[in-house]
């Protein structure tokens, strides 16, 4: 199949790159680089079958030349702002790359006749809420403008699904973490300990609690899901239904550094505006298509700081 | 309360004019006269603690002048396109009137300090569905790029509202009808008559069934709403429980109008793409907090048919 992976220079992107790659598709991947890095594709550059293209997904007449000859099959859209926190303190980031791309992408696909659309979407589109969450969970109230860029993405997504004769799959992701990551919480903590190895300073409390997935087990529920759901339109839930406290991760982190660190809270219930602090996910649809997790919560989390601190 | 009105010069925002200025506001009319018109609050034109202004939301220089001077406590924001049809054939036109006109007012809010909203939305944001909706529904699956842009219009209101403290009132219509509009069955029915007093053709098989509200009605809850309903963000579905078949206003709009003709359906169960063919709503939450329609779904549709036709 011919395929284009948008941000597929990205943490996520780059491992589905991978698993797309073994599963023998023709991949051009489109990433501008800004928060995508080269050298999470440098293995794949110069395989066959493999095209690397830097461009800005809102430059129209790139893109449009991109379309035009690249006669895709699907797109796997991944591209997006990932640090949440940068969005708060400037809507136009979440706007622009979180938003815009996926609008843009659609009306490419809508001009050049695109059938096949994959969309990386979060939990974030939900919101602070203490129910379980599953595909058909409302009200959607996002709080931060990264949930609201991906919220405001499936609703075009939506419409132009049904309008314009798309098959579409959505993946909703709890936090991810692995190899490539560039945020989050286990990268910050291991740069705070390598430059204080006394003490870490957590955010909040330490009692938010949330579902973390391994990228490598994502992407393989990723292309799970899209093998198997032949809806139309596929929402899924993709994660672990069991969680792990922040107090945890950074347990972990010490432990695995070989510290004897002491941990410092600033206190409160979240670590920043926009973060949630605990969510949780019913992962029965998935489940019930016949895929699940491989790596609990925990387990994914301590694989994700082994890998970072290259054990 | 020094007030500003987003598309203030169209159907409904302009019945909202009449209502604030009764109730002694200062009001601040911003609209392009694309789909509003100007004879539709010409009336106030003059009046003291009223203001029209002729600007393009996305206008930003004269949208930030505006703001700079009006100090204003509160934003109505109503303007959006209308013509649902139309955005089917153009997804831009709900990507720029219906979606970037209310980020671009969210942004200018939060620049200039802002904190007061209210926000115009839909029962398109649901798409099809033959539940019941209310305020909490979920999934949300919209079926035109207009229920798109007002989900999409949702999502950055809610994260807006939880990260830069806005209090928030969002109320989401049904089919409204009245003076002054500009679209819809009634008016594409009365100008067919008008052209064949003979036949009306009916867009598919007459059997879409949706709940009607009377504009003034609509006004009235909108107003009740934001005078009651204190939380700090505060969603509710306005409307009537009643419902009107699309065959029932065919055969009103010939009987208000004298004639004799026979209806022909095009058949299919919806009017064209984009279309939602039937849904109702759950109003127990307004109910709840005191405030009912005055007119029936059969009422409002027959009311605005007369209005219509000048009786």
């Amino acid at each position: 199949m011919k395929i284009l992976v948008t941000g597929g220079a990205g943490f996520i992107g780059s491992h589905l790159c991978d698993a797309l790659i073994e599963r023998d598709n023709d991949l051009t991947v489109v990433d501008n680089l800004v928060l995508g890095r080269k050298e999470n594709i440098s293995h794949l550059l110069g395989r066959s079958g493999f095209e690397f293209i830097e461009e800005n997904l809102l430059h129209e007449e790139g893109m449009r030349t991109l379309f035009k000859e690249g006669h895709f099959d699907m797109v796997y859209h991944l591209a997006a702002n990932s640090d949440i926190q940068k969005g708060g303190k400037d809507p136009w980031v979440d706007y622009d790359l979180t938003f815009n791309t996926t609008f843009h992408i659609l009306q490419l696909m809508k001009e050049f006749e695109v059938k096949k659309f994959f969309f990386a979407s979060t939990s974030a589109i939900y919101g602070e809420t203490y129910d379980v969450l599953n595909e058909d969970y409302g009200p959607l109230r996002p709080v931060s403008n990264y949930g609201a860029g991906k919220l405001a993405s499936e609703a075009f997504i939506s419409a132009f699904s049904s309008t314009y004769g798309f098959q579409t799959w959505i993946t909703r992701f709890p936090n991810v973490v692995g190899e490539r990551f560039t945020h989050g919480v286990i990268h910050d903590f291991i740069h705070k300990l390598q430059k204080n190895p006394k003490e870490l300073e957590v955010l909040g409390n330490g009692e938010q609690c949330k579902p973390y997935v391994y990228v490598k087990d994502l992407v393989e529920g990723i292309l799970y899901v899209v093998e198997h759901a032949s809806a139309d339109y596929n929402v899924y839930m993709l994660g672990s239904d069991t969680r792990t406290k922040v107090k945890e991760i950074a347990a972990m982190v010490i432990e695995e550094m070989g510290l004897d660190a002491t941990i410092r809270y600033t206190g409160g219930d979240r670590g920043w505006v926009g973060d949630v602090p605990e969510f949780r996910y019913n992962l029965d649809r998935v489940n019930t298509l016949g895929w699940k997790a491989a790596y609990t919560s925990n387990e994914a989390v301590r694989l994700a700081i082994q890998k970072a601190l290259g054990k």
